[in-house]
């Protein structure tokens, strides 16, 4: 690799500094490497709105330190509930309480994504091994057998011994590694959080509430201490499937929520409507690991909303990234970014597919309705029967034992 | 009516002599009429294949003297079985046994169409004030205030102080009353009893089962002592679908089922092709008496047959109207056809409005199929509660406290 002409500077370039790649940068850290974190935007931002932190992740923050912070600025609901959208009838729920955390090791929080983002990047600049870049595009990736150089828009150039793509669902660096493209699924979204006086009508302040129904959900939950309600639509698009060129607008929002009982039609006004958002997701891949490159977060395994666990498998990449790091050279890198895709790759790959399969369910229309809701309603509050492939330990990395 | 110049013959006219046609001259003799069958064909006969006979059939039969007779040339089958027809599991099933007879005042039983209906006319018969008649194609009915008059294809006439249309789905009598037609389920069915010898493949030779799919399901029980076996092959016609003119060919049987578990496609060379059935059902009406004319079984309320209560319901009819006219004469025969057909439509139309969406749940595709079979897995055995309604008391007749 000519490009390379010195040698490569020990430790880790980060890709990306979201969430994902913020966690990974702390993770591989603290497991004794150097990371550079390589951010486009000026600054560090996260969108406006919600995010669920389930225990497989909440372990995790306790562990870097990071979890008292986050309860603080959070809330943690007293259960997960799930109404119908047409009938407003609870169907089930799941008690977050005292059982649930003593069972999975952590609790489950839902806080602002802009306060989740800035105390990973306070807990990143306390570090002294880890450098923090904004304004930084990568626009070249070279990669040889001592290390990887990235050439950025400004010119700047930057070397280490390995890369980590942590650039979301659109990844550049994925590009590299994996073939594919991202899958539309038709559905759009419409979030965010407003005061908390701007609604007129919510089921729970202690609740995350998802109203589920054909082809739509809209869901709900307080967020910073109660001050904020975080509010997010979602509907198959009849646009789109026509193939129209804009699609799920805030007209067609308001058709499709029309038919739904009364609470959440009263709950709409509030929602923002100043961006929606396109679902997508990817095929699973076996492997995202090549050579001195991996991924991590939705460049790896880009998946629907329905688990709410997008964070969440990143903070999981993170930690068995660094496991798969600790103890290891510059020389053993690449076989640690195999063994951390291959010990990720099933369980990421089977959120992504139970994720569309669990919308299928939020989405199902007819009889199939009529059919989960007496499933629902049957089931056991306490039945953790599926959660716990999801929440509970497995054999996947590790850290896990910790 | 100037045609019906002499007095009306006292007693009633029932035009059909099929299943529900012959239980319902019983019923009615039983109250103390005199009744005249008239059967288009030239003998009675009922088509090649199985029928089932819940308890709400069975404990009219046992009151007309005729179960013992059923039971003997019949199966008592010990389980109603569901199970997938794609990877032939075992779904659910239903306990036939003392229990359920118990709770239910009556067996459940399986037993060839035409046994049923020999037992039906050799009881006819055997009664003094019932006529049967052959080769008797109804083309006229007159009525008015003092009864009805009915002439035949061949030139006969027949009075009677009232009449019964027990002619079927396709009712001539119907149309004087209700303004409708069939609905084409666009479902075509396959159906007849083979010796036992001829079927190389078969679940159980206890059980009723039903395999069911997306779109199709395949029944399979005993007849006649265990000497036959009948099967039942019900599938959505795409053909049909598309608008064709012959659809629901055997080769797209063959073609539909191809997909199925190894059980069913092995069972299904021995399935009779000679004929198909196309079905249909109509919209529940509130009525279908009209002075002096009702209608009893199909006649009244077509239905699918997902329920397998298409003769049980007209057992039902049977009984409600002799015990209507139990006691009344000829002056209030509009006012018991009146309270005969109060009495019975909400339970039929419920049968009728049921029998649809247990079709629906049967046949559900995707996801609806995953919730359907988790659903079915949950069920205790011993749940009643999806039966009660169907085969327990209800307060639509009288009889039913018998």
């Amino acid at each position: 690799m000519a490009a390379v002409a010195e040698p490569a500077e020990e430790g880790l370039i980060v890709v990306g500094g979201g969430i994902g790649g913020l966690a990974t940068a702390l993770a591989v850290a603290g497991a004794g490497w150097s990371v550079r974190v390589l951010e486009r935007s000026p600054d560090f931002r996260e969108i406006g709105a919600g995010i669920q932190l389930a225990p497989n992740a909440t372990r995790l923050l306790d562990r870097w330190g990071l979890l008292d912070r986050l309860v603080d600025v959070g809330v943690l609901p007293s259960r997960l509930v799930l109404r119908s959208a047409m009938s407003g009838r609870e169907l089930t729920c799941l008690h977050l309480d005292e059982k649930f955390r003593e069972t999975y090791k952590g609790p489950y929080i839902v806080l602002h994504r802009s306060d989740l983002l800035a105390a990973l990047v306070d807990a990143c600049r306390s570090r002294p091994t880890i450098t923090l870049e904004v304004d930084k595009t990568v626009t070249e990736v070279l990669e040889d057998g001592d290390g990887v150089e990235v050439t950025c828009s400004d010119g700047s150039r930057r070397t280490a011994s390995a890369l980590v793509g942590a650039d979301g669902l659109w990844s550049a660096i994925r590009r590299r590694i994996v073939d594919d493209e991202p899958i539309c699924s038709g559905f759009v979204s419409y979030r965010g959080a407003v005061p908390l006086e701007a609604v007129s009508e919510h089921p729970s302040l202690d609740d995350v509430v998802a109203w589920i129904g054909p082809g739509l959900h809209f869901v709900q939950y307080p967020l910073r201490r109660g001050e904020l309600y975080n509010q997010v639509a979602v509907f198959r698009s009849d646009e789109y499937a026509r193939g129209e060129e804009d699609w799920g607008t805030p007209e067609e929002l308001d058709r499709r929520f029309a038919s739904c009982c009364p609470q959440v039609v009263a709950a709409l006004p509030a929602l923002r409507r100043d961006n929606r958002w396109v679902m997508y997701d990817r095929e699973p891949v076996a492997s995202w690991s090549s050579g001195r490159i991996t991924l991590v977060g939705d460049a790896a395994h880009p998946m629907l909303q329905y688990l709410a666990q997008g964070a969440c498998q990143a903070f999981e990449d993170a930690a068995c990234l660094g496991a798969a790091l600790q103890g290891r050279g510059a020389d053993e890198v690449a076989a640690a970014f195999g063994g951390y895709s291959d010990a990720r790759s099933p369980q990421a790959s089977r959120v992504q597919r139970r994720a569309r399969v669990w919308g299928d369910i939020w989405h199902v229309d007819g009889v199939g309705a009529l059919l989960r809701d007496e499933l629902l309603l049957q089931r056991d509050p306490y039945d953790y029967r599926h959660i716990e492939w999801l929440y509970g330990p497995t054999a996947s990395c590790s850290w896990r034992d910790a």
